[in-house]
């Protein structure tokens, strides 16, 4: 099954949308948020709990499971959903994020990106062909093609290279994808030229892609920066098709993309705070290493009805972040992605009932952030 | 309430019993194995998943709660039960044993053991009174008298030093205890001589505690002489007092002291060797780590029903293990303690109807260690 995508309500003030990505493992409400998986596994969670969270989808990262333990022996072993006891929705980047970000000694040409593994100094290749066939072996729902992510800042002339050569390797991915189920989707880049994002999107679009993502942001920007482009980009992409902001973001930056008309979303941060002692909560961000909190009995999240929440004190949660217990990991993180969930659930109900606007007011003026 | 214990069932060929130990918190069923939560968690499980796999007893260390976060601060926030999460029965030691193994520049006198914290360096003071006033600060269900636990080997006239502390600690820890609810239990020593191992037994039970423990075994003896001071030390206890052997172990030496008329068990095993990549199965000990998992498709034991063997693969198993992933040690932790809470099932079911005997020879014909 190709995937499909039906919008089903649209926002009269904004351009937030709700919709359902129907995949072969399942149907996403849009807007939606996908934690992050990296090595098929969301650090600290079982996969039970993600399910009883409200969560269809789960991000994990081709480049860490290319490396460790090997695509073929994912798919040797029934596939990643089988192999991390996922049976719902999975998305997969194309690597290439990681290539550039983590590995070393990369050198980018138009057939491929050569770069040595972070983990052992091994030499790999990486081509367009080669990230939809990792990926296809794999067998998640959701691939990403190829693109080539630029730092910023960049020059001018790097970023229309990176648009050029990221036009390309989205058509080489495109005719390289062998898999029905599911879909490929494109990306755009641009980084924050304003008429490279519009060519970018042009090119990417002429392709046909079930998907469009906006790559090239949540690298160094800022938040005044990644929102221009995200309002440049996101109303220009098809909007029969879902739009997916990638590697984006606190609350706010989710409310912001969905208002431009984003509807999914990935981020490391609730998870990767968690593991850093930090909450997210009605009240905002609440560090749990704190003294102030060493006999504190209240729950983290007054307004919040998580397990973590309903059984736990702050001096609790204190004392294993401070303990280094595994514990900590494992309630903070249930409690971050508690708190991403009933959010994304709270915007896909302000917009059906047409109450989006109202929503985005009163959120950042009690102070979302 | 004050703890008592009713004996349910008896073998015909041996000592091994079935009982029930009724508590403020809650009923064990006997024989029963109870899990380390050192620091007032057990590792890398929620408290909801130790319910599931049928505990109703926990095991937390005194010594570590009094240096962090201290007996006070928990006593102000309502105790270890609502602290940690736990509202079944908790036992905790005395803190002796952590301080004969973990701190440094111990003094024993007979007034207390001073020692440094093995975290910072701070001078403590463990009296038997002081020892009883944090387990009451604590409002653990079952706890313990301060005992000397001497190191394997270990001089006669050092042994004898320890049973005569031992006995006037019991006795200053009874003069202490101003908790009726559970109980204090007395803890015998006597080192590796049969004749003060007698010793100790007669001058402790007749101080008529509601419970008595075995110590000073696993410390280094070996298990043949360490299952001949058990068989030796166990019958002697009074049969109408639960009996427990603090610190032991194995599936086959809880076997084996079951066999002697032992009650109850707590054991850092299954929880400290599954954060080792150590599985207990029915086919004996796995080690996820081996080269030769890196495709196996089954899961860890065959015959196991638990969370983790239900839904992942040998291979996923060794791929988290390998990759240090906080999921590795849930999910091995998860199966050591229902493989273990399933053992004691066994055993129970065996004695009720009257097949220990035949159960005993059964398992140890394949291989239980």
């Amino acid at each position: 099954m190709a995937i499909s995508f039906t919008v089903t309500a649209r926002d009269p003030g904004t351009d937030a949308r709700t919709g359902t990505v129907a995949c072969e493992h399942g149907t996403l409400s849009t807007p939606a948020f996908m934690p992050v998986g990296t090595a098929a596994t969301v650090k600290g969670v079982w996969p039970g709990q993600l399910r009883e969270m409200g969560y269809d989808c789960v991000l994990s990262n081709t480049y860490h499971l290319y490396l460790r333990p090997g695509h073929e022996r994912i798919r040797n072993l029934g596939g990643l959903h089988r192999f991390m006891g996922w049976d719902r929705v999975l998305l997969t980047d194309s690597g290439g994020y990681q290539v550039f970000s983590l590995s070393s000694l990369r050198k980018v040409e138009d057939g491929a990106v050569t770069f040595r593994s972070h983990i052992d100094g091994s030499l790999h290749a990486l081509s367009p062909e080669k990230a939809v066939a990792v990926q296809e072996a794999l067998g998640s729902d959701i691939r990403m093609v190829l693109d080539e992510c630029v730092e910023y800042p960049a020059g001018r002339r790097e970023v229309e290279e990176a648009v050029r050569r990221t036009t390309g390797w989205a058509r080489r991915s495109r005719e390289a994808s062998r898999r029905e189920e599911g879909g490929l989707f494109g990306i755009v880049q641009g980084g924050m030229f304003r008429d490279l994002r519009v060519r970018s999107v042009e090119e990417v679009c002429a392709l046909d892609f079930p998907g469009y993502a906006i790559g090239g942001v949540s690298v160094g920007e800022g938040k005044e920066l990644q929102r221009e482009m995200v309002a440049l980009t996101a109303p220009r992409l098809p909007a029969e098709k879902p739009r997916y902001l990638m590697g984006v973001g606190t609350p706010a930056d989710i409310l912001f993309a969905v208002s431009r008309g984003v509807d999914l979303f990935d981020c490391v941060l609730p998870t990767r705070n968690a593991r850093n002692g930090m909450l997210f909560t009605s009240a905002g961000p609440l560090s749990v290493k704190q003294a102030r909190y060493a006999e504190d009995p209240l729950p983290a999240d007054g307004n919040c009805d998580c397990p973590t929440c309903r059984s736990f004190s702050r001096a609790y949660l204190r004392h294993l972040y401070l303990q280094k217990e595994i514990l900590s990991s494992m309630l903070l993180t249930v409690h971050n992605l508690h708190f991403y969930a009933r959010w994304m659930e709270r915007i896909r109900q302000a917009i059906m009932v047409g109450n989006f606007g109202e929503f985005v007011k009163e959120s950042l003026g009690s102070g979302v952030e």
